[in-house]
């Protein structure tokens, strides 16, 4: 069986931002299966990816890319699929272009842009749990033990800092 | 029964923008509820809408604000559902203090952000759109439809400006 | 009895730049608390911190946060009391991020925001003091010695790094 | 007596986004004086009011001034009071330039900055009543007052367009 | 026979500023095909295009696009022949998204990127000019026509404007 | 004899802005040549232009450009007189893309850079004088006399605007 | 014979990244002749070099330049020649300076922009070969050649890395 | 005798980028007095030192500094000379704070804007040097020898790396 969630990146390069959003689909249990496909440097390739992603069963792609990040926008206007996109920071213009060459795509054919760089990459893998528990009652459970984490490890570290913070007095 | 998809604005001001996006989902036959509410003049409201949001049965929820745009933030820190942010066009600073404000949230809180202004507004529609499809196949046959359509449109304006476009020798 | 002015930082990881800020205010016999609370991982806390901030006895609330900064927007919706915005410098986009997520907020809910990082972190302390010091001659009296200060250093500069400065010829 | 608060604008250019501050101020009955000083046509009428300003009676110092908006720094710099910075929105760099004037300060002269152009105008106004009100309890009372309101006008424009908003449900 | 030139919109809201081009391709006596494709919403028609392109003779592409502007990459990422990108303006970011997403392209996979807007519209009729002109000694000689003609117009503006130049005593 | 000002402007469609240049020189009793010449259409004129200026006898060059702004750098690294450069906005990109070709030059070729648009022009002026005045003592009581009129201006406005100045008491 | 491409660049600081340019070009078996020529500290051997470049057999120039990035500007405007630009990054402005002075050319006087940096540098030559190799059946070979091999790494470091591809199946 | 020149940091944090500029004086025989004096920590010094610079001699004022860059913009204010500044680049904004604060300054009062940084530092040196040489034709010999010496240090930069540079064919 095909997993539910497709990581593409533009390049090896991108493993090392990317692997937060491969962990975190795996820690919430979802399978996912990944690649290193190039809008620009392998369009035939990309483009059959594209087009029968859907057929093959996946169910939403996950594209990073750095640059005129141009490969979530390539899936989108090939596959019906919801597309996620991760913008990687280069050296240079601080990650502004493949923040906006990600989201401003033109009325018709959305990118789910999420934050440029790490913190996005874990939030790609968030999103695509968001949309894969609306049908599917134990990952929505998973789901929400791991919001409750977020919480009770923003306690735990008030605690060990020695912080004023006493939840029973808010 | 409730509307699958909700969308909120921060101020009446950003509903011409808006219109797009609830014109776009009703176009493609999905129901849809939505709401002035702000991050920052009704936050009660806004923490207690998103807090009841996926129990009342929605399932997407769509948010647009402008300038320090925390509203799409807030629904997602707080509901458990897919948030797609739009980010809104002030007078000053380019778009760059929305779409920034909307789509670089700290790692374990996605919001799926779409471009700046009215494609924006339309794409939080398809985007949703391509969500609920995953579990609705009358859906996705209407947008697949839809995608077909914006083939077509694009081959008629070509007719239309009588440019050199040749479908069959391509 | 409730020290004048809190201090929240959206992650443990803030705490390097906002210790410039606590160090500040003691220097200046300010008592401060400090708690991390994110806008997004925990809002239930951060609202119900903010709901109660000003029957609790806190009469100036500062927040630190990078990236789509909301916590001290939150704050500045939820509390009456005045808001100082720390943003902090984040790995991508150069600050601007977080500075815009931060002063951008709507008529009627204002954060008092300072410049991005470490000088920022030094002045929202100072700025509370400023505020604290219309109500409070004591404190007033302080400040106006760190005010000197900040001139005798400067002449101290000089002198050690032997530049032409003749304060008595000016 | 002197009012509490002093607005003062880089030029007379800029008095139709000031006025939204001063219309704010009085509606919430708090008098105010309003000056057209400029850091740099007017250095010493500026020095000379700044250095006299907290021994006339003001407590909060205002200044709105674009491009290198250098007018609420050098409040700062010369009077012990608080000092909130409006930055104007001018006809290029949509208004960055004007932005990081006011609020990159150095460590030890913060100015506490709003955002860009009318939106805040209005929130120096607010924010200066909020640092007023905690000496003076009947405006806490109608700052208060103001604050319900601002939640009321966002029900009621829901009630005009006619949304889904049932305050009751949520 | 095919043109030379194949310029490719990615809307027909980009006709206005694409006419310059196709008027200087004209004026300079180069045939010209022109389309609108786009790489969002006709993928498969642009990569049957790019693919055959040089094939069916042409020799150089120019694409026109905004936003995240993917058109031109596309093209040069499937077709063999040297691309030349047109930034398109659009209502927010300044032109940033538009150029940006044009022109950071990965190492191997080159657009030629000229400026944004009605300037850049003509100087990628002006570029394909310069390149066709290394193997076609009469398109050679018009060009050198044109180049001549641009210091005689700025020569008789100044003689138009009753200026101080004097070309002779220069 | 040849004025001691000259100004170049890039295009006749920069005169409008280039006008409070020009002006400004006038009024202050400053003679001045203009001219449009282009580093990019006729680069040998500038260039020619800008190797004899001095002996010709001009002792300050001032040019306006937009876009990629070079003219200013052009006659800096031909000329070895003081070069001003006055970036002008375009219709994109905020004018950062003339304000940075202007400023950015490299170690040993400066261009003394004012700010974008109409008060750059006005300031590129002053600037002129500023260093004119240096070897011109009439020249130097007209520019006091100007600078006094600044604030002249400025008090004249706060009495029609009715404002609570009261420079006596200041 | 002279080389078919010329490289220039503003500083001998530029090499490191420029050499990529250099290297590729020689793996692609075209020659190239390079220079360190400054359009500001030698404007006089620039302008000569540029004046001549295309008697002297060059069919592309390419010129490497960071801040006011004038170099490729000067030889657009001198040279009738298909000029590239490569913009460098510097310390300060994330590379915007070089970018935005290199490609915001006037109209009449393109320069085909590549990328920032590295990529850019890579590109430029990719550039050159696409243009040359509409002349040079041999050079399109070997350009068809190395566009194949951009495909076949992709398939290995996907392989290397264990992913999911199974190019037969797309 | 006072320098001729005097140079002002805001911070002795900036002696590293101002010591190229005090260098290059000293290299070209200019003398200069250098101080720490901040526009915002000790603004009555400035104030003072700005109002007698002419009366003391000084002939040219350069200021470096960084964030809200005022010091320049106090000076110009207050001084009838011309003044030179530098803005010097900060851990967050890539420098374009510094950048805007100096150079975006009101109609009347210009600061002659050098770039970013080190460069910057250097052409501030420089521009005065071009300004004092118009009375100076001592100073305006060795300027000129400068001036040669970067095209001489160019050309034996060629010579080292073994480029195609052939001056005499040019």
């Amino acid at each position: 069986m095909t997993a539910p969630v497709a990581v593409l990146m533009g390049s090896d390069s991108d493993l090392p931002v990317v692997q937060g959003c491969l962990d975190k689909l795996r820690e919430l249990e979802v399978e996912v299966d990944y690649f290193v496909l190039s809008a620009h440097r392998t369009p035939d390739l990309t483009h059959r990816f594209a087009k029968s992603a859907h057929e093959k069963g996946y169910r939403i792609l996950i594209a990073a890319a750095g640059g005129a990040a141009h490969l979530a926008g390539v899936l989108a206007a090939v596959s019906p699929l919801p597309v996620i996109g991760i913008p990687i920071l280069g050296e240079q213009l601080a990650g502004l272009d493949s923040l906006l060459s990600t989201v401003q795509m033109p009325a018709g054919i959305p990118v789910a842009t999420v934050g440029v760089g790490k913190s996005g990459a874990v939030n790609a893998a968030i999103l695509a749990v968001r949309i894969l528990a609306l049908g599917d009652p134990a990952l929505a459970e998973r789901f929400e033990a791991f919001r409750r984490g977020l919480q009770e490890k923003v306690i735990a570290k008030n605690e060990k800092l020695g912080t004023s913070l006493d939840v029973q007095s808010l």
